[in-house]
């Protein structure tokens, strides 16, 4: 094992220089197991000595070695948990199980020379969330539109090229990348199943199968991505009817099959009518028989079915006002809580439109206390600079797990588990973008303790990539408020979209405005917005549970940076913040570019403390967000000034 | 021969019926030469009788027979003009040279029945034009998102099939077809050359001259887009400079090799600085050096070169309002006029910008008297429905040819060519849509006589393609007027564009208004349009020589359906029809989509009076135009409305 990964790739953060605290200090590891085997591979390529005095001990608490650690003080740590503490010289890290001693051996890691000083009683760390979980949207072929990764802004896909397996051992890296931060599961092919990809679950299983013994010494299980139709496409039955019983049998047959080729499989995850995939309303049955059927064939195997709740009308007629998407998730889906089994998770993307920079929490998440609900984030940046701008999310996802959605519970203790969509492939930064990588390393550790400040995450990222040696004032300047950047430039006040068709890169403020996605802001020449509330609009807000029903519904109490998704103003009204909503576009516009060229001017100090080719990879990057954050704020100014006709009140430039 | 062309292909307007009248006559061919024995193949393939009295006779002017026929009275008739008449109950065709007997021919195909009734004298028929080109934007090889041809709506190419050549019946027939119209020239590659048919020119010359041999037999000859930059590309010079040596050297051999392969081919076409096409800038050339390379390698052939006028910027900043495309051309080569070498031929599109429904005529027409100027008409509807909705271009042809641009000239007269793009593939019905082969058929009658009546032509197209017994006068209903409905429901007063970028298929009224290609229409909440005028914007009417400059100037005098390509003016403006503009464009919008209904309803006259598989895809295509036409309607009338604030003064429908 290298401790630096394949050559020619990135080391991300676990370069080398990562494992130098542990390569001059002996190391004990007590246990068996395949992941306490892997632990035992780390210490050893980090160099550690043999001999001496050990500084650091990592036991299971089954072993003798954990019985002077005064283990009953932490209580139980399940699968996955670790204590870690030090006293006399010596840091331990205890864990009831394999997984436990894994992610304990990583905080070492992210400690550093810390992890070795000083005295400390022994701290508990269980994770927030059982199931932390990056799907991808990779297609073993490559599409001639979409090309191999839906929505992938680094390259081509780590796991298949020309249509087959690739050579896995960066596939193994990944997985000690994640490991690091703290995922444990990946869906690994696109749920938009092609017809290549489909077959992954039959005939190609063994491609998943390899994929699953790559990942397995960190702790990683795979899950797949299948079709509703697969009854039909893949076993030639004449329906996919949930209740039917051959296809249920079908379903059994093929998980069976599954399982003896992958013991750990994870399950299935399924886009089920949704954007012309497949799905139960074919055969006139609830979304609550289709998740159930592939749940009760994965159930004797220990399974999960993913199910997704983006279901929502692709071909919506732009001139019918009533009809929201916003409300669809939630209209499916809530009538049917209690209805799903307990093996089928129904996932909900974090917003109730499409993983927009700023969107309100989906009500779905507080709608169905019977059901286990995963909430999904996007890693890839497809609405938020798809890895061209640098965006640091860490930020966006906490608030949203911190949002106090129901009475006393916060969206992070509503979501049984934490999901997202993976921003990886075979670019040799992993995420195209370098400083991307932070939301890659973010999301693993937000989802393993969802109350950890995004900002010193960064800190880690930055200790871990970087070094501790690099400008980190320069990084924080650049990153802790970019998201807040992005958002000011681009789509105003929380309406959303405004990005160009089909690629969704760059402005075109009317690109869907009359299409049939459902995502419009209804701009005319006396205003802006969407009214959804319940007085004269689609009436979403009252979706909500109090007091967010109340303060959605009003045009005074709703915040102003969701105002245009709740409410349809005129350009004159004024927001909290003192400004007009024209005024505010054009000051947070201007205000959102200037500091794009601000955070190029900030990259400029780190040349020199980072690797050249890193360096220069971001720097070209950043020359395109300054290119294109110009683009926004004039698209955006000039569309609004000639349609509201009032003119900026600072009279800068608007075309 | 079978008359009725390759199987599974509609015979378009050389079905066997068409040669019925000839079938049951006597004919007499007199003289010698491939066409003069094509049209031999053609009597016996109509199963004209061999014996009895001759009903027709076909004779060059230097054969005996023709010697009774007062030959002398019709003058010189060319290369390929003929004379026909009629005395004692004998047809006569007469012509000079062997072409001009094969157009004979194929007017005594037209008439049908009427060429053998009455008497009449001899009349003179020769081509305004001589040469009457369709260009044909076919690739090889497929391209992942333009498809095979570009702007093609028709299917794969005719010519190659997965990256070879095809078998060539089909193109036979087509070489029949097009002879039957007129048209004597063809380009067989796309303008934009990429790698595999750059090498058309030297190791693939060979499929070239199939295709020559092919169409050479009814008078066809083969050009070939080239690339500028094939001296590099091809011939592995370190330059392409037009008056480098090496260069001037390359093109001289290439020439001479194609001309060993295909005697009677006819020369380059060449898109340079266009569009990201390599040109003459890269070196610091003039245009006129450019195209001079090429002819002086071609003139010792006989070969010519068509250079496009298609040059501009097409990385404008949409911020910038003083530049102007609509200049573009005119800026780029009125200069040069004078310094073309005669077989240098310089291709100008019909408008100053792209292909529009509406525009006005190039002033670069006008502007180059020492140049040879081919105009360029777009028979493949890019912009003009894209054979999804039927739109006869005859009278938007005509108005075009008959536009007296010059003091006592109309366009007609300053062309020295008539030039198209191409709307053939492999689709059965050839063009997509069958009704568009009206299209097709027009170009070649307009190119040869300018003067006809477009009406007129399509009566000719109806009664040799669907017979003489149809419901006449609901095509004509359906299609006299549907250039103008297609108009009326798109952009409106002669603005363009407002079509979906990429495909430009549909509306999209902001698609390209902040975009880099020129094609802006500047609305805002007060007016709409473009300010071209020499007082106070672009200054291109400037281009036009007197009257037109001063019209066009003139927001008063500017013809209503071209206001909006010359002056910006508020919604309120009244146009000569006594309409505002904002009530010009719910009116237009609203009747337009009206009239695709009643389009629609007509057809279904045709039921049972033609072939059903010809009726069921008009039908479809029809269904399509209806749905389309309602969209477009909405969508710029909603647009509009919501810049404007001006409710419809009918109160109708706008959302």
């Amino acid at each position: 094992m290298s401790t630096e990964g394949p050559p020619g790739v990135h080391p991300a953060w676990l370069p080398s220089r990562a494992t130098q605290p542990l390569g001059s200090r002996r190391t004990l590891v007590h246990g068996t197991g395949t992941l306490v085997d892997t632990v035992r591979r780390e210490v050893a390529a980090a160099g550690a000595p043999e001999t001496g005095e050990p500084a650091l001990v990592l036991t299971l608490t089954s072993e003798d070695a954990a019985a002077s650690w005064h283990v009953g003080e932490v209580g139980a740590l399940g699968d996955e948990g670790y204590a870690i503490g030090r006293r006399d010289g010596v840091t331990v890290v205890l864990a009831d199980r394999p997984a436990g001693l894994l992610y304990g051996f990583f905080h070492v890691v992210r400690r550093g020379e810390a992890a070795f000083t000083g005295e400390w009683p022994l701290a508990r760390h269980v994770p927030a969330m059982p199931r932390r979980m990056l799907d991808h949207w990779d297609n073993v072929d490559t599409h001639p539109v979409t090309g191999q990764v839906e929505r992938g802004y680094s390259g081509g896909s780590i796991f298949w090229r020309d249509g087959a397996l690739r050579d896995l051992d960066r596939v193994r890296a990944y997985a000690r990348l994640l490991a690091a931060t703290g995922v444990n599961a990946i869906a690994v092919n696109n749920v938009n199943v092609h017809a290549t990809e489909a077959r992954l679950l039959t005939d190609r299983l063994g491609e998943v199968a390899a994929i699953a013994e790559a990942v397995r010494p960190y702790g990683i299980r795979v899950h797949l991505s299948v079709s509703f139709a697969a009854p039909v496409t893949l076993g030639g039955l004449p329906t996919a009817d949930p209740l039917d019983e051959g296809v249920r049998a079908w379903w059994a047959r093929t998980s069976q099959r599954v399982y003896e080729a992958i013991p750990d499989f994870g399950g299935y995850v399924v886009k089920a009518d949704s954007e012309g995939q497949p799905g139960p309303f074919g055969y006139g049955r609830s979304h609550a028989d289709g998740a159930n059927a592939l749940a009760d064939a994965l159930a004797p195997f220990g399974g999960v079915v993913h199910w997704r709740a983006f279901v929502y009308d692709h071909r919506q007629d732009w001139r019918d006002r009533s009809t929201d998407r916003a409300r669809a998730a939630y209209d499916h889906f809530a009538p049917l809580d209690g209805q799903f089994r307990d093996n089928a998770i129904l996932q909900v993307k974090h917003g109730p439109m499409d993983f927009q920079t700023r969107e309100p929490v989906s009500p779905v998440v507080a709608a169905m206390p019977r059901t286990k609900v995963a909430v999904e984030l996007q890693v890839t940046q497809e609405y938020t600079g798809q890895q061209r701008h640098a965006v640091y999310l860490g930020p966006m996802w906490s608030e949203i797990l911190r949002f106090p959605l129901a009475e006393g519970a916060d969206v992070a203790a509503l979501a049984r588990e934490l999901v997202a969509v993976s921003s990886v492939g075979d670019d040799p930064f992993w995420t195209g973008h370098p400083l991307a990588q932070a939301n890659l390393y973010a999301f693993g550790r937000l989802a393993w303790d969802p109350a950890l400040d995004p900002l010193s995450i960064l800190d880690e990222w930055i200790d871990l990539t970087l070094g501790p040696e690099v400008d980190r004032a320069a990084l924080h300047a650049m990153l802790d408020e970019s998201w807040r950047t992005y958002e000011s430039y681009t789509a105003p006040l929380g309406v959303g979209f405004m990005v160009r068709p089909g690629h969704h890169y760059g402005p075109d403020v009317d690109g869907y405005e009359y299409t049939a996605w459902g995502t419009y802001h209804f701009a005319d020449r006396d205003g802006v917005g969407v009214d959804r509330t319940r007085a004269t609009g689609t009436g979403f807000t009252g979706q909500y549970p109090a007091p967010w029903s109340e303060v959605y519904e009003s045009v005074e109490r709703c915040p102003d940076e969701l105002l245009l998704f709740f409410h349809h103003v005129p350009y004159g009204h004024v927001l909290h913040s003192g400004s007009t909503v024209i005024q505010h576009i054009y000051d947070t516009h201007f205000a959102g570019a200037e500091r794009a060229v601000e955070t190029r001017r900030l990259w400029e100090r780190l040349d020199g403390q980072v690797a050249p080719d890193l360096f220069a990879r971001v720097r070209e990057r950043l020359d395109e967000q300054v290119r294109s954050a110009a683009e926004w704020r004039d698209q955006i100014n000039t569309y609004f000034f000639r349609k509201s006709g009032v003119p900026d009140a600072k009279g800068r430039p608007i075309h």
